[in-house]
């Protein structure tokens, strides 16, 4: 941290007013917002956010995609912006940080600095992705992937709502089809900023998250069958329960997950039982596997160590259990150089910090393909998001926006151009 | 077993030829039957095994429940029927044997009588239930229940079927609403002839069961509540995962009935997970189970077992746990005269046999309260039923009858008048 800007702040309670006055688009009754991609509310709230942009001096640009860049300039127009962002569409019961948070905490900084007429090397951009919710138009982190070139441009126009509204259409209607190519932006790094939406930094009464990567991901259901029969008839020893091997199985995949501290995550979300009637055993089961873990390697352990358990358990009860493939998704280390910088800034602004993984998707899964990334978390109320009651503490949003400051500034004058 | 008549057999080919015969009415594709109660089907199947009865001499009554009797005069008019029978109704994709099966060995059993002109003491009746299967009109076993006095007549006549039309339209419509009084019948004894609709003889290489009695039957939903979370960004520590819960439990139902032999049995049916999404950690997971044993004691023994289970689990795991009750049904024990007389006649016939108890549902249950009730099981191919496959071997339907034929020659002798 640069001695001259060592007591520089965010100003909290602008910062705070800024979310709030965001949330009002779209604000339901229990307190929550609702303000799915593309709609008529997220327009509003596009609207909102780049005119705070235009009147703190920022150029808006926007991508085929709907990506919104506002760029603050540098000292030196040569070097590629250092970006930071998040999104503000929501979820359809969704709270007021998730996602806004880091785009508000961007601009809250670009404020900080023109109210003390600080200058960067390097340019700033804040920037909000198109639709990282998926809730109205799958996938997830459309914006975000299509600008990475994992998802193609084409792929995601087609995307339809549950009306056959297409996401090209809906961009042109509400006036955010852009004309730059989504990629041809240069970024030479980013940093999100973001509740955790878990119960960690709360649960250990710690303030920031300097997160070091993002959990790989594979999800695959498991089907058992065996012999469906009558409950009353049929002695104990003559029955192939598939509920039973399925609950054993079920219980295996949280054991295979406390055998892999500390970022070991297994999870039973769904099950199917047929034929469902109270009085006859069931004769097949299907339940969804969720497994998680910090690097590739350990996740796919974790998948092997299931299909060997399960092949054991299908010799013994008589059954026969199929694995079959869902999804997968890789797991993503961070920057070391922007994992280092947000860990400094912490340390100088005297704030309790710990090492923190992301069980969760975010926009800055695919920045982190094409630009050194890194992510800071602060704690959100009992880890509850996705959720009109999500909540953060107006002290924690501003420490938060204090870290990502302290972390740009130093970023803007020593990370290597791209 | 009176030594004049030792070598006395039924006619296999006879009996398995009018099984056939009535299977025709309402045959399925796929070699089952549907032939639902009340139905035109169930009138054209009740016409037939009335004629049959009527070439056969004997008198038939209809009571108002539709019930059907029908009477083989004794020596002696003032002695109370020995009862046999059981019901033609089927399920919605039932077999040829299911119910079928007792009401025509008892008639096959008269017509070897007629065709060595015996004679009984006392009078045999061979009586079909109205709607022992419950699949149109609930609740099942109604024509025994209504007769029993366990089920008022009017409560049956108002049951309706999915099209709204009432038991006692449909009685009226078949043309089988008769004008005794449901119970007005004397029943000196009853004796029923089934396929065992489990696995037990077909396993062990039995050819007749002997039935002691009727499983005890309870019931219940349990749910237990946990907190809905993102399966993601929550460590294993600070779950409070509904399922695995609910999968310990599940297990703890099977445990129980394991540690009740040889008559214990547990079964979880249906599984409903909230919010059911493969990401989330449920919140919310409810179970059916299904516990039966022989006597109420010992069933209601698992009961409290499983409650005792539930308590020390919800405290360990910082869950809520409920248990609903949802129905129970008494254990039945069958009259030592009646199971006693199956016995001497199937050692008489060089038979083997093994004492089992039924864990369905029979219309033996609900006469078991008003006379001396025994039931006659044979093997069924698989311990399949309710469905188009149930099937059973020619020889083991003549062995069911033959034993019923000697049963009720020493019922019919010696069994106190009522």
């Amino acid at each position: 941290m640069s001695a001259s800007y060592r007591s520089l702040r965010v100003n909290e309670e602008r910062l705070w007013q800024s979310l709030m006055d965001l949330a009002a688009i779209g604000a339901t009754e229990r307190g929550g917002v609702r303000r799915l991609a593309l709609s008529d509310l997220d327009r509003a709230g596009r609207d909102l956010v780049t005119e705070w942009a235009r009147d703190a001096g920022l150029t808006v640009t926007v991508d085929q995609i709907g990506n919104v860049f506002m760029r603050r300039a540098g000292r030196n127009p040569s070097r590629a912006p250092v970006m930071t962002g998040s999104h503000i569409d929501t979820q359809p019961s969704g709270g007021k940080f998730d996602g806004n948070y880091g785009v508000l905490a961007g601009l809250e900084v670009i404020r900080t600095l023109n109210d003390h007429k600080i200058e960067t090397e390097a340019p700033i951009e804040v920037v909000f992705w198109t639709n990282e919710e998926g809730a109205r138009f799958a996938p997830a982190m459309m914006g975000s992937s299509v600008f990475s070139g994992a998802v193609s441009l084409e792929g995601a126009y087609r995307a339809q709502d549950t009306d056959g509204r297409s996401v090209r259409d809906e961009l042109v209607r509400i006036g955010y089809l852009g004309s730059e190519q989504p990629g041809a932006h240069r970024v030479a790094a980013y940093i999100e900023t973001h509740i955790e939406q878990g119960p960690v930094l709360e649960d250990s009464g710690t303030l920031i998250g300097v997160v070091g990567g993002v959990l790989g991901i594979r999800w695959f259901d498991c089907t058992v069958t065996g012999m469906e029969a009558h409950a009353g008839p049929t002695p104990m020893a003559l029955r192939k329960d598939a509920l039973q091997v399925a609950a054993c199985l079920m219980q295996e995949v949280v054991a295979i997950a406390l055998r892999s501290p500390p970022d070991g995550r297994g999870t039973v979300g769904t099950v199917q039982v047929l034929p469902s009637s109270r009085n006859v055993i069931p004769g097949r089961v299907t339940f969804s596997v969720d497994l998680r873990n910090n690097t590739d390697e350990n996740v796919d352990q974790m998948v092997d160590a299931f299909k060997a358990r399960a092949e054991v358990v299908a010799r013994e009860a008589g059954v026969a259990i199929a694995i079959d493939p869902v999804a997968s998704y890789a797991a993503q280390i961070f920057n070391p150089i922007c994992i280092d910088a947000i860990a400094r800034a912490t340390d100088a602004l005297g704030y309790s910090r710990m090492p923190v993984v992301s069980g969760a998707g975010h926009d800055a899964v695919y920045l982190n393909r094409c630009a050194p990334t890194g992510m800071i978390f602060i704690p959100c109320k009992d880890g509850i998001s996705h959720n009109e009651i999500e909540h953060a503490e107006a002290e924690h949003v501003a420490a938060g926006a204090n870290v990502l400051l302290h972390t740009l500034l130093e970023l803007t004058e020593d990370i290597a151009p791209r």
